[in-house]
Formats: structure tokens, sequence, C-alpha cells
């Protein structure tokens, strides 16, 4: 086998970090040199994943120490370097990379919105990198797929924008829907929710229950707008909201719109088979069958569904992806994929964990 | 203490007819003295559930013997009885202990829907019964209160129906929001499908997974598109969609709506609880509070959230319930002690089980 | 209806803090008055709990402001206190309410060993209150119904204490099983692990997974073995260890024994229907029928379920209760109720939540 | 790449089926080539199971024509078949297969107990292959892999016994215990009940809740004390119990032995560590860490933990798999791999779906 290229992690420690271990250790061509942590430098990553142990990768993995986040060893011992820290932590941290010729793809909210003051306004900081937001590559393959072969720093998408912008994009680019009444409902495992302490996110707190959380202020509306908007060719607003389930890995947005012309399930069905033909990432299931989180589960696929209610002469589209794998840390390594030469879809799981 | 009214249930191994076991088992002026099923009669009830045992009701409950459903038997022995069998089973024994003078309240969807025609084109079968259907009083005590305290037969509402209803409401009676745009994304727990083996209602098929299902026709449409037109005071047809939720109990639904004029989170807020102050059993949350199902769980009450976005002239309504209890068994005692001159919340539960 | 008698509740923001607002609001002889937390403070309990709304108690309790732990106003103002705060914390306290001629009922680990040297030991910090220590009562009604009635300080069991101790009891009594041999394999619902932020009972860390903890050295060993000792007459050291599980309430213990002569299933069923015969808030299932935890959910019951290996002179015996109620604050309430003169059962929850 | 070797799957409707699909999908060594299932014959494998869609394996695999069941067909197509039935139906398909030249691993237990008397006895059915008995190897690559490389059918380890025995064998290998005072409580995950419509595995009965079932008659008992005996060398009779999890995947054995002389943890470590030293698909955990379910989630790792109880002189040994792809269909894959002379761990998975 060829030699694999070096690769690193800053911020190991959250389920994004832990999912690219996951991803990496399947991936034929891409080897994790370096994992960093400020509270965890010193230590062996299997002393904090005890599942990081075994044959080949996997034990390679465990044995990694994890480092400090210094930007010269990272810059000298990978090409490419994941960012799975906190927003505002990354802007510095993909700068000081970048300038050292490494590749970065960010997995933070960082570099995804184009207009700096839409992100001062939504995530309340300064942005410090002008010149880098205004050159990152927003990465959804299916929408900027020879921008990312060519990019420097990827600003991997939102895990709800990813379903909503994949279930909204047939749609939008065949003129089926009127823009000015688009309504999301997006539910999410709680893996979403980060690997902090918290009492919110207690098992006893969220397992037999149900509710939604930041109705009609949620960080990812911008996101979702702008490439919404890019699609429509005209300014969108759209209403997003989001519940939290009680599950862990998973994402399903339901989304309410309304047809332009009356169109028959078969129409519209036919319209989203068509965009997606090409798609090696991408499942419009058959007629009547509708997505399910678990046929995701694990995975890279965006599954859709779509339901005409010629009745209302609305279109449902129904997206569902795995928040952690598609909706993260699997798409990051697409998006390395696409920096790195190699294929798109190389080393990422595409079989469900069923059940 | 006075002698309790003595009240039969038609149908026991379903999950509607357990939780009327356990509303019975706390009520203080109902005694549960005939429980039928044809599959199972001449067992004890506590040989079907272990937990129908001990000191009090709980032990008298269990040691009860389960019979054949026979109206002569249960006319003699009952002053009201609950069906909690399938619609179309409902209709002929709801006429039979009617013609000899005992009150009935129907769980299932026979009595619901005004209209014969929509009932026969929905359910896909005749309804046989016309001048019941006439006479039955939907039996959700915050509309038809005065109503129910005079009826001999109610239909007890749909679970979804019950959420959706209680939720709209208040925004329809003050008019606040256009009636041609309102969608309906609800969420059950899996008890709301049954207790009858299949495989995809399994464990292992529902558990950590989250799909939707029966969009644009479930049968709760036209018992909602009912009531919703009613409150408006014109012909609604509106989208109602469901999904199943990896929980046991509780629906909780989003309502999507469109306000005719601008409003701030605090008028419409004080519509709300205007509309709701003299109910005991629906709770207007405070501002900024959202529901969650745990809160009702096991209970009679309805939670009601609501969300104004203001960019975008929305309200979003949020309504949770226990869809065994308030979707369906409580409500049924509810309707029950109204008809028999009981107070209304008299017995049921209100103290959810947390966590 | 008669008054009834204020009680107080110092520390409220736990899971047993939270389940003894439940238990209370539907208790008929007690009411809380005072509800202490020195975090929370100021609050009403509504606003920590939204649930604490609605008519009747629920809104009394929820409209209760929450105080600093003030021994002078609790003895003021109640009778009797329930302690819902870590050990250590709760020595002093009951200390100066009894002082203060206040009842209480201690739900720590704190009056629970009658050695103090033990107490030290597993619980590595001092014990300031040793003339207490002598009077305290153990709070299992099966074992000290009586010295409960006379009690000043009772010592509420600990969760996994009240299923093994219950289990074992029988077959103590009567001698069945080798005392040298004895396994205890439980597990619990990670409520017992406590509502405080943590990354180990997380939702993500939890659901969907088991594991054992604390293997041979858990703080209810030295508790179990004082009681099992008793039943004994014989110093008993026994194999005690723990498992989480993914759910919100229970504990199922299975208790592995070996009989000192053969027995068949019928005598040994016929043993443990004998011991607990009179008592209302055990129930001995059915030879056949084994015990799971949602039987029990949310109630008082401790069900029990035995099973002989013929083939290998085993017994083995199952014990579940719901380790919130019977295993804390219902036990605590049943204390309470006999310290006060009421009927030990009074105000308890007897039917499950079911499913 | 070299083409890969051709295998069958006999039932695909069950989860080990399912399961199959799932491991075969990431295999570079074989193809499936053919899918039988009665009931659901000449529906494509996608129309049954959705997520058999996408680039690839999975593409391919999900367009497969089910087939009818038919040896010819098998033998002319396959090198190797997989049997995904019930027992009693696998003896039949076994030797119709094998007399046609193909090899088979049997995932039934009709080839597991080498004492055709015990397995009438427990499998209450007559054994109609007694040559084949004789000749079968018990696959568990730790005891067997010699042999198996040699076999012409595996008889593939139940999932129980496969926890149980890796948990054993080093403890009875260096004679640290006792041998007439093992018991095994076990707990397993929903998925091993099967995939059949039935009330006791349903959602709504199965989560939040705990149960055991089967205690003192489960049929991998005899399976477990064959190979017991085989490495204590001398007949051994163990008590062994079943809980059911409300968890999807994952078994969990808590194994509870009696050291012959009194050892500390370090002791007993070593000699786990030794033991397993070179098995690539087994993991020793460090010294201080259990085994949790989720970390061989998904994998063919057997994950171990040692505790030593020194005040009691007991060993407790925790035993953690997957119970469909440890348990079930990955090791009848890596009974496949050494039938067919690839490398025993070639296409299975390792990295655990964390969270």
């Amino acid at each position: 086998m060829a030699a694999r290229i070096p690769v690193g992690l800053v911020g190991v420690t959250g389920y994004t970090g832990m999912e690219l271990t996951r991803v990496l250790a399947g991936h034929p061509g891409l080897e994790l040199v370096r994992a960093t942590s400020r509270s965890e430098a010193g230590k062996s990553l299997r002393s904090l994943y005890p599942f990081l142990a075994g044959p080949g990768d996997l034990g390679r993995m465990g044995a990694l120490t994890v480092t400090q986040p210094d930007p010269e060893d990272l810059a000298a011992a990978c090409k490419l370097v994941f960012l799975a820290v906190p927003h505002k932590t990354a802007q510095e941290i993909a700068a000081q990379l970048i300038r050292r010729g490494v590749k970065v793809v960010d997995l933070s909210a960082d570099f995804r919105l184009r207009d700096r003051t839409t992100y001062e306004q939504w995530y309340a900081t300064p942005h410090t990198q002008a010149d880098l937001l205004a050159e990152a590559v927003y990465g959804l393959p299916e929408l900027y797929r020879a921008q990312m072969r060519r990019a420097r720093l990827i600003a991997n998408p939102g895990c709800y924008p990813t379903s909503a912008i994949l279930g909204l994009a047939p749609a939008l680019g065949a003129e089926l829907i009127h823009t000015d009444d688009i309504v999301i409902d997006a539910k999410s495992g709680t893996s979403g929710a980060g690997r902090k302490a918290s009492v919110g996110t207690l098992f006893c707190e969220v397992a037999d229950s149900f509710r939604a959380y930041n109705l009609t202020k949620h960080r990812h509306t911008p996101e979702i707008e702008q490439e919404v908007s890019l699609l429509a060719g005209a300014k969108v607003a759209l209403s997003f909201n989001t519940h939290l389930l009680p599950i862990g890995r998973g994402i399903l947005s339901t989304i309410y719109t309304r047809l332009k012309t009356p169109m028959t399930q078969a129409e519209v069905q036919a319209v989203f088979e068509a965009r997606y033909k090409d798609e090696p990432l991408v499942r419009v299931l058959p007629a009547g069958t509708l997505p399910e989180t678990r046929w995701v589960r694990g995975t890279m696929f965006c599954d859709i569904g779509v339901a005409v209610d010629e009745r209302l002469g609305r279109l449902i589209i129904l997206s569902a992806i795995d928040n952690l794998c598609r909706g993260a840390s699997g798409q990051a390594v697409a998006g390395a994929n696409l920096m790195l030469g190699l294929p798109e879809a190389e080393g990422l799981p595409l079989a469900p964990l069923m059940p």
C-alpha cells in the first residue's frame, strides 16, 4: 500500500473528534498522526477512548499521545488538519496553519457565513480573519465540489444545514416552490448537543421525552438562508426550528413548502431523482418510502423522500442524515479527500448499523 | 365513603384499556366492575397485567374476571361503559348499550366526525348509526363542557387532535392567524401505535431512530379540520403530518402559523393565557418556556407554549400531551366525570412522573 | 378535610427532592410548606420545575418560594423534615432539627450504618453525631415498623439495599440458604446517579449501552451486609455488584444463593408468600412470573419472584423496585407516615405507569 | 482487485441475515451472490431493506433478487453458504449443501452440541444428521482456529456462549477458579430476540424497563457447559441466567467465580492478558477499566475486564460483545474467512459506533 497522507486533529475530546477517529480508522488513504487537546495532552488516545485498541489502525490510533495544539508541530507533521474546536477558537488556529502551508477543514461555524456582519451578529463575537473568510469554501460536495478540490480552507457545513440544504436544493433548482413560505421542522439526536457536562443533556433529562429548543433563533438559520438564497437566486428568509430527539445520532428535517403549480408525486419524484442521480452520497428513496434516521446511522448518506399533498398543493420534503458523520466528521473527511486529490467517498462508511 | 359508581370497560387488552385501569385505580368516585375481551375472557385481569395486584383498588381490579362483551350483562352492572375497541366495532356496541340506558364514552373514532360521508371516506367503512352520530358529543371539555354534562354518548377525541385543537383554539378564537396556511408537525410516542404484534413497532425497529409516517393522509386530519373549522367559523384545510418518536408516551405538536398582523411575544402570550386561565387541565407555560412531553407524562395536562418569530411574522405554537392519558383514557374519564355529575378532574393524575 | 401536617424538604434540586414533590402532591395528610436549596433560594419551585403548576397541590407547591436551609425557620414551620442532601451534610442538619423537636427522615447514608467505624471507613469522613447514630431507626417498614412509629430520626434505606434486603429476608428468615455464598447482581436506572452535570451520565454516554461500575466496592455493601447479618443472626459477607441501565427509574437485583437442602419451586414460593402475605407494599409474584421494573415504575411496591434451579440446588431471587420511589422518596414518606401516626401507605403511589 | 469469492445467505429476513449484509458490504474478499427467503422470494433486497442502496457493494446487494432456497442453485453459484434460519430447519439444508460440495457456516444451534441426546433434550426435536454433527467444528476462533481452517461445516457459536466462554477461558486454562461455583449473569440487547412480530418485544414493552427471562432453563446453557467442561478438563455444571436490556445490540456477561487461592488484581490481569495477547479479536481492558457494550457496538471484539474481590476471594469477569456481530454474523464471516483461506479478521468491522 502506498504511504498514507498524514493528517491531524485539533480538539479530540468532543463527539466530532471521536467520530473523526472512527472514520479515519477505516480510511485507506489518510493516517491520523496528531491529535491535540489542551486538557488531555500527555495521555494516550486509548486512555481517553478505551475502544481505540486492537489490531491495525485502531491500535495505532489508541497509542497516539495527545499533544498540545502547536501550529509548528502540526505543520511539520501533517498535510491537512481538521479543527474540531468551538467557533471563535477555530479562526486563529486556522490562520496559523494555513500560513504554514497546511490545508484546513474547519468543523466549527467560523468560516461558513460569507457575510462577516451576519457572523458577528448571530455568533456575538468579532471575526478576525476576513481574508480567510473570503477564501473559505463551503464544504458541501453536492454544491461546491469543484471549488473544494482547489481549496486551502474548507468550512465544513453545519449538521442541520446539510440536511436542509440537500433537501431543498432540487426543489429550488427546478423552481418548484414558493420561496417565501418555507418551514423547516428539524429534529436532532442528542449527540448534536456535544459532550460537555450539563444537566440538560443528562440521560434522565432527555430519555423518554421530546422537546423543541431555540425556536426562531437557532444559529444555523443564517447558514441555511445563505445557501438557499444562492440556490434560489434571491434572498430567502425561512422558518427554521429545532427539536431534541432521545436518540444518539441522526437528524430528520421535515420541510414544508408550497408548490408554484400543481404537481403529482411522480413529477416531483422525477425532479429529485434527476438532481441526485450522479451523486454517490445522496439517496432519493423510492416513491412511497420515507427516510428513517437509522438507515443512515453511522454513514455518509443523506436520504431524501418527498410527499406531495395534492389536496393542499404542498410539497413536503424529508431529509435524514447522521449528524456526526454526514453532518460533521464524515463530511469533513469527504472535504479532505477532495482537497488532497483522493476519491470523494474514499474511506467513508456507507453501510448503516441496523438495527 | 359513598358507594362509587360502577363502570365497565369493553376492550381491556390494548394500551388505552391498560391506561384506563391505571386511571380508575386512583379514582375515588368510579369503580371498575366489568372488563371485557373476546380473546382473554375467563382469565383474571391480574393474569394479563401482573401489576394489578396489591392493596385496595389495584388488588380488586386484578381479581376481576375478564368477561365476553355482553350488552345485557354490562347494562345490568354498569352505569357507564368505556369502549376501547377498534373503530367500526364500537358503533354497534355503543348502540346496544345506549339502547339499554347505559352511558357510553367511545374511545374509537366512530363518533368523532359529524359528517358521515367524511367518516366513510377516511375510514373506508360504512357508518351504521346515523342517529347516534348526530347525538354524540365531541369530548373535549375545553370546547364542549356543557354538552358533555348532558350527553349519553361521548366521542372521545383522538390523541393528535386533542393536542392540535387545544394548541390552535386561542389563536383561532382571537383571530390572530391566517387559516389557510396552518402546518401541524406532530410527533407521537410509540404507544400510539397500539399493542398488537407487529415488526414495525418492535423495540429494535423504533429505538434509536426517528421517522415520519402517513404523511398527508393521517386519519386524524378530518377530525382536526372539523373542529378547527368550527373554531374559525369557516372551512379550514390544513397540513397535518405525523412522526414516530422512540418514547413510550407523549405527543408534541409543533404548529406553524402566520400572524394576520404583527404581534409581540407578550401580546400572543396574553391571548393564550386569557383563553385558558380558568381551565384546570391546560397549562400555558410562562413566556420563554417550551413544553416537554415528560412534564405531562402520565397526566391530564395539555401544556402549551408559544414562540413569535417577529422577523417572519409567524406564530409557532407548541402543544404537549400524554397521548394515553389526556389523549385517550384520562380524557375519557374526564368525560365520564362530567356525564355522571362528578367534578371534571376527579381522580385524574396531575403530577407527572419525573424523571 | 382535616388540616394537613406541615413538612419541609431540605435539598430540592436532586431527583429525590423532585420525587418527593411528586409523592407529596398526591398526599392527603402531608403538606409541603418549606423547600430549601442553597443555590436556588429565592426562586419559586415552579421556576425550577415547570411541571409544578396546575390546580390544587401542584400549583400550591409550584408557588412555594425556595428558601435557604435555616433550622429555626424549618422548626417553626414543620413537624417533620426530609433531608435530601448528600451524606456528611445531613449529619449536622439532622442534629439541629432534632434538637429543636422536629422529626427527621434522612435520605442520605449518614445514619444507616450502626457501626460508626464502618461508616467512616466506607464514606471516608468522620461521623460527628454518635448519639443520633445510636438512636436512628433504619426505615424499612417490613423490618422495623414498630420502631419507626416511635422514631425521631429515620435513616431512609438506600435504593439497592431496599431491593436486596427485601429479596433476601424470607430466605434468611426461614434459613433456606447458605449465607457464605450470596451474590447480588444489581442493575439500576440512571436516576440513581443523581442530577449533577457529568459527562458519564450524559444521554449519549448511557443510552444504547450497558456497563458495570464500582464492582466489589459499592458503598451500599456494608448497609446490605448489616441488615442481612441481623436477619441471618450471624455476620455475613456477600458479593454485591452494580450495573448501570439505560432507563430512568428502576432497580432489578438478581440474587444468587445456594439452598441448604433440596427444595422445589413450590416450597420456596410458599415461604416467600407466607413472609409477605400481610405486607401492603411487597408483592410476591405468582410462580413462573418474574418481576419487571416497569411494573413498579413510579410506585412503592417491591416485586419479588423466585426461581429454583433444582439441577444445581440454587435459589435465584429477583427483586424489583423503583429506585426513586420505593428506593428513596416514597419510602421516606412511608417513614414519615409511621412517625406521624398516619397509615403507612397513605398517599403513596401504587399504580405503575404502564407502558 | 482479484475476483471475490461468491457466497450465499439462506434466510435474509432476520437480524442476523440483515447483519450479514452489513458485514459483507464491507468485505473485500467475499461477494454475496444469493440471498434466499421463502416469504420474500422475487423481491429485490433493497425493497426489504431500503438502506441497501448507494454506490458499490451496497447498491449491488440491494439489486440482488431474493430467491427461494434451492440447494442446486446455491451450490452452482456459491462456494460457501451462511444459514441464518431457525434450528431444525438448518439441519437438512446444511446436509444438502455439503453433499454438493459447498462449505457451510450454520448460525443456528443445530450443530453446536456434540452430544446428540443433549441437543434433542434441550431443543425438543430429533437430530437427523448425526454424521455432520460429529464433523462440525464449533466456530470460536480462539479455541478452534486450526480445525476451522479445515472444516466443511462450522457451527457458529451462540451469542451468550461466545461472551461467556471467552470470559471464562483464561481462568479455566490457568486453573484459577473453582469449577463448581460459577454463576453467569448475562444481559442481552433486544435484537437477540429476533425480528418476528411479538407483543413481548414491542418498543413499549421493552423500553424503559428491565427484566430477567428463561431463568435456569436457557438453551445456551448446555452449549456453555460443553465448552467450559472441555476447557476445565472435567464436567462442569454452572448457573447461566439471562436478562433483556432496552438496547438494540450488545451482551454483557457478569461472571461470578471463586478463586482457588488468593490472588491480586494484577496477577489475574496478567493471566488474562497473556492468554489473549496474540488474539486480534479479543481485548483485555487495562486494570480498572470495565467493558461497556457501546465500545464493541457493531464490531467483532470481545472486550474483557476482571475485578478481584480480595475481601471475598472472588473473581468477577466481565465480557462484552455485540450479539449480532461477534455473537452471530461477524463471527460467521470470521469462520468463512478461515474456511476459505482468507485472513481471519478480513472485512470485519472493528471501530465501534460511538456514541
